[in-house]
């Protein structure tokens, strides 16, 4: 059984998808992993992670819209409002999407659809720099 | 450490959940899975995956409503629409449930709790054939 | 290969997040656990897994609060009424967030940010008492 982990940073500026799949399969590529899993696990609660379609940009534009809509950033509708009016609406989303996605790797590939994509969601209005920890497990 | 991969189909026909725990424990008592991790991905971003209570069809029926309230398929919310009504819908329900699940198994047994069933949630209206990733690791 | 399980019991007592960072730590020093993940599971479909922020409690009333109001404890909303009017709006919060997160382990720490923490979330109004399955598959 093999193990390595690895650290992806992106640098992100403002509220939308960021798509990380080709880092992720580059990461792959390098190791030379051939049958496993990849735990990916971002360390933020204002940012989550999804697994998208990546055809046509305008689903991320309307996945935004939504969420927005959702949970408002309206600071009377919160108590923790002290880090700006994005932030607890961040927390938020982050609880409805995702902190931690494992993805199958068989024959050396992602196991994702044709159109899927991983994506790192920013909920936060200002640039941020964020960590997703890649963990593979397997051989 | 051994690792089995296993792509079950489902045939879906509307918007509903499908249950599939029989044909997952199937696979693991034919082929001897004692101790593990099996990675449940659907290959699709308008269908997901839920754990989910498999007591009273009710509990399904409520689902599906609240999530049709919640995300409407009406066109003029949405910028993507071209692949119909229920599709930016489909890929929005689908952020806010799930791609991928772990489940563990002991003994050559799911860990899931007495009442707790594995679905597949149906989002698109017309008939779809859906593709779950079994991946087994462990021993 | 090790594989270990663990099965965690909590006591809620009502609606709100129940952290349990440090008794998933406890387990993994007892065991030397080193590199590996552990598959959390919450045997139930009326109360989920989350990981929150652990600074500001502030951010917990919060998410209650959001989550009550998006799915409200009104039986005229619901078919499956007859578990009490919390019961339906449980089963769609748990949908809304996860019955299961893969943590990874690296150097015998768990790999979460440093706001981070590992919370149960209880929908229900009455005392019950949790089961959260840890499997540790690693080194």
């Amino acid at each position: 059984m093999k193990q390595e982990f690895y650290n992806l940073q992106i640098h992100t500026n403002g509220q939308k998808l960021y798509e990380f799949t080709n880092q992720t399969m580059k990461w792959i590529k390098e190791n030379k992993f051939e049958n496993g899993i990849i735990n990916l696990s971002i360390q933020h609660t204002s940012a989550s992670l999804i697994v998208q379609e990546n055809a046509d940009p305008d689903v991320q534009t309307d996945l935004k819209n939504f969420f927005d809509k959702l949970v408002p950033m309206d600071s009377r509708l919160y108590v923790h409002t002290t880090e700006g009016k994005d932030d607890m609406p961040a927390h938020i989303k982050s609880a409805l999407t995702n902190n931690q996605i494992s993805i199958s790797i068989k024959d050396g590939n992602l196991l994702l659809g044709t159109w899927q994509g991983l994506y790192l969601f920013e909920h936060r209005l200002e640039k941020q720099i964020r960590k997703i920890v890649h963990h593979f497990i397997g051989e």
